[in-house]
């Protein structure tokens, strides 16, 4: 008898849920179209709902043609089949501009697709520090908020220093120059000078959603 | 009218608590000894609980002559005058080695402080893994998970693959060589493969213990 | 008389196998198809197999048809005339993810060209441990055992302290942002917290398959 | 006849008031205590007036010595003779924490032996913006503003924002871990997001000083 | 009623030309054409003058075939809508070779755009100083200036030993091997021996032409 | 009933030997004296030899006082107490220069420590490489060869090129400037041209020690 | 009267020869085809030989339509017109593998142009070193030596320790990994252990072969 | 029959001369004073002069007392016996600054050893570049330039445009902030745009000074 966590170039971590409370996730930017999609096939098979990151628009044609109730997201990258549902609680995604919108949106399609209800705030870097005020009143609705943004990375230490709920921040790899590919940003946010702050990888919006949910939804999980 | 925020060389964020939830904190590495008594001594006019964190030895004896029950802990450098109370939630710190529990005590008493029950799970670090597997049952009992650790830094990663609850990654600075003072725990940290991970600046073992803290409370605090 | 060694644009170290046990190896990448083949041609002349690595597969599709029984491995990228052979001892290859199978197989098949016996496990990365716990009994049959991972690359790390043999460390460029390229990877295996455990260049499958060959077959070589 | 700007181990640039403006200033970290004393004596002979910067207490002991007139600043490490004068234009410097101090105050110091008035702003940090709002009319007042800051040096992107005129960035060491020394404080500034931001070195106050002097006076200077 | 900042993708500071004195530039290298489109549209129908930085040929185009006022400088890539006028004081751009014209026109534009005079010199690299000295009196007719270089930066660091002005550095990316995308020069120009210099983010001649115009202008806006 | 493994502040690893064939070792740089002393007697008691590294002699003289038989090597900064043994295979460490003996020796120290013969050569760096053909013949005695070096570390690809068995690449932290601590070292011995090498961290001498032991005895450990 | 130094976009610098002894070398990489061509053309007026490198196989082709006795070398990828004539002395350049023909067949081509004779040996890396000591005693004639080699860079250390003439490190980008561009053979060879050895930038052959002329036949120049 | 070469501890190059032309040299950094002196006695039973670097003031004490005639410069730490000699030739050390001059003057005494006539100019930094032109004459007298320079560097370049002959750039960890020990000043220097330059090791004055007597010399020394 076959393991159907076994597809040979792969193993799929079935268990995953049981351990983590939620099931694993295709990273597709390291897989051929082949594989991205027999991982999926398999996945859904096991009645497992499916989300892909990095998915490439050529990739998404294809699942959407095998499974029409796919959900492509172009900015974002991401694939889902099946996800969402009842979207409590709530999450903040904030966007420095416009430049850090691809990671800012990765992010949000993650945490609804875990089951989180999301605002995203667009355009709120400190430049315009006005512009985050304007929506302070609904980043202070959150449980949890995402800050996503580039080259110098301040915002996650302005808005730490005005709620009362963590911040995980997002850097991006917008900039160019010194910006480093998102380094100056990933270093500013690790020495935030405001409490309540953490840190992901860079452009890693799917981690921030992934653990902002978490945030949002781990009291009730862990503790019932 | 004079403002009691206002010391001159510092202006005390007396209103942090009321935008934040919790008080400003007390970084005493920057700062000579007349500097961060000056700055206690305010705060507790003000009627604050204190936390100084990088408290020499030297400090924490000057304090206590003053403040009778002010609390010191020599490897933390933590000093305490007030805090703790209720104490409720769990949270987890584990350190992968000996080196680590500088940080990962700076961790404790800080989530503890700002009212947290923690447990301390010690030289659980990847090279002999049954000796995480011995404390899996605790760790799944914590609301948050802090994961302290120099050199390769994998604890976290490790971690996250085994609960259901956000893990916070504390890189440290032990090591030598390749360690570089703890980027290399901190690279580890931040591409660490499995999710639900977010990483804080290297031996901030204050930031890690504050945002615990957040995680574990925040829930309740946000939304009463 | 002309000296066979010499090329024009290279000279074939034709002693190399007198005085190190093994016979050159092709690296395609840095040379044009004629200059890869111009060396392939004159190593069958002086009667020597052929390992050439990073082959594109427009090259391998050149030789193939003026060596018919040259073999190309799509993945691992090697190209292969005779080599092989006894395929004693066992050397075992562990791959953390899909995203590392190009260097993985790329030791795979340099180990068996030098005529050990292989065995290759894929998927077992540590944030789904259970996966590597299914294959240690497999991984301990091996006298050495190569392991290669991106990220943080944490798998060395776990395997060492899990075996009673030398692990070659294998770090790869898979992931992104703070991967740098796979200098995250490489720097978490250089401060690998468990004894047992060296280190070879990012991506270099080669070097990884080359040493494992020799530890496995070294004692027996050197002394005989 | 001996040439007064040669002392052997060095040459004062003598003509440099007449380039540029103002006189050199004496670096003291990379010279001995003689070497130091005795460029001193020599300007003054010259009637120059003398700015001796990161000077230790015992060679300002020394140097007052000499020179009743000498003022020395023990948290800016600047020595003084002479200098000041009209005081003329506003200079602003703030600093976003008690640590940013000393770089803070070479710039004030170095601004006020050139001439210019200036207003030092402590401890208006991003984490705590209001403290910064509270500032602003008077920050406006200024025709250059200086923000020193370390860790994630946001200050300068927020104050570009909100003033019209150049804001010169000054990263500090202050912090640990992933500062690196001022490292990402520096990138931080360098890519900050808003326009109007230029960035010396990390600790350099008197660069940022006498920038901010030859901005405040320089249209005066250069065009009458 | 809709607010005329909000785009969904966007929000326009339209509120800067009032807090800074300038109205806010489109970076256009982050954007799609449809947004880069969109912006300057609104920006248009609010009366505002339009500068895009990093403008490909493409967008230019489409821009023009809108606003036939429009122009594009292709080695800048600039793309500006009205702006300029008076053109009062005087700014010069000095750039050491000619792979450094890109930014340094950029600085130039730049400053035109917000009404600044500018002189360019060419090709006044440090190998050759000579050349250098044959524009020094040009130079000096200037109240800022802005030495563009990259390799190893040495450019600034020479002039502002010879002006008495402020000199902005503007590291680029022209090199090769240790130069490292233009940190080399970055690095260099960040340690100018010669006081007056600053430094903004490598290829960032539009901030460099920002400052050279405020500086410039700057002192009139502030105080009348 | 006590678990003889926990000291409250450190679990040691009392089932390693049953995993990887041998005990746990004590680094001793990141513990206080009081700690070592405590691990290392309960190890004893335990009936397990004892090898701790980076000791001061402070705490050899400490070790010494209790343990009449330990042994400390001054300038490896190892401690031993009971090991060595049968002495078996060869084992050969070479030393590029006098500044890499301390790294060597502790690789000497412990490959003896774990039964091991070990042959040493001193001052056989690239410079004056007639000094490496004098001990060829000695090297090619041995089963595995330990090369450490610092500046360049060139000495690995040479010795790989000339023999049949694997090269442990020891980077050393000697030099200055240009070698950052042992960072080129390390680099130029990850990038070596000849197969056959793989790298630990720098100053690992423990790490190359345990390794080369591990090579020269595992094949007969793994498999009897 | 116009100045023929001027091209508008560019001033050749015609008294270069004067000052140092050799014209000046148009490096194509950063300049469009029509550029480089202007600034050939105006060259020849002048009576001057031209030296074009980092040449494209179009330019080239261009420039030979116009120059018919103008000579590309597309490894080297130099273009010249003119130069060479009395060929003194001797220089040598070695390279370690077949990926650094193009680094060091700049130099050999740029020497050549001055007026220097060269011999080039190919494949004397270290990892099979008996192919350089059957070099040696043609390496021994030379006055200078070239040493181009990527990877770990060892090369120029093993020359240095064995002649008694200046050698030229020329590291190369050839390689992958920790190669990173080249950084690594850079480091290895400003940190080589053997005295004698200076560096110039990676892949810069062209100032390799500048300098190794400058050397070979300064004494003459400088003081006849 | 012992082997005068072996001090157990070290192998001294006795036959280096005759490979290089010159006996080795004592790095006293990584030696103790133990070693140090036994290998100058050594060397000096064997005839050979005696050039030690990076002495400590304490060594050279012990040594004086044994060797009467041994000379030591405090600030370039050189200490010789013997040495010196024809005095040829003429090699020029300009110094950037004050800072600067010990690893000039270490290029000064090691020039002077092995028997080159040197000049040093003091203080002719890029910054008042008019002291430079002072001394231009005197250094076209040289028959080769060391430039040693800290910060920015870019003394180097400046000269490479202005003499006929080869510069040696040697890199000074002088400043601070971003120079990072002397980095910005290497990279300045690898990348400088003036053809003729090449770079050794930061603070490498050893280096520079026997490659600038090697120059001098050698073409003499090579072929007669």
């Amino acid at each position: 008898m076959t393991d159907p966590a076994d597809l040979g170039f792969a193993r799929i971590d079935l268990k995953r849920q049981d351990r983590t409370g939620y099931p694993e996730v295709v990273y597709c930017a390291g897989k051929s179209a082949d594989q991205a999609e027999a991982i999926m096939v398999r996945m859904r098979e096991q009645g497992l709902p499916v989300l892909g990151t990095r998915a490439e628009p050529a990739l998404a044609e294809r699942i959407r043609g095998r499974f029409p109730g796919a959900v492509y997201d172009e900015t974002a990258r991401t694939l889902t089949i099946g996800g969402g549902g009842e979207a409590a609680g709530l999450v903040a995604v904030a966007a420095a501009g416009t430049s850090d919108l691809p990671a800012a949106l990765e992010a949000v399609r993650t945490a609804e697709f875990f089951g989180s209800k999301v605002l995203l705030s667009c355009d709120v870097g400190v430049a315009g520090i006005h512009r985050l005020f304007d929506r302070l009143g609904e980043l202070r609705e959150a449980r949890v908020i995402v800050a996503a943004a580039g080259m110098e990375g301040a915002l996650p230490s302005v808005i730490a220093g005005l709620v009362a709920v963590p911040v995980i921040a997002l850097p991006t790899s917008a900039g160019y120059g010194a910006s480093f590919g998102g380094l100056s940003a990933l270093l500013g946010m690790l020495t935030a000078c405001a409490p309540g702050v953490s840190v992901v990888n860079i452009d890693n919006g799917f981690g921030a959603g992934y653990l902002a949910n978490l945030i949002n939804k781990g009291a009730a999980y862990a503790h019932v």
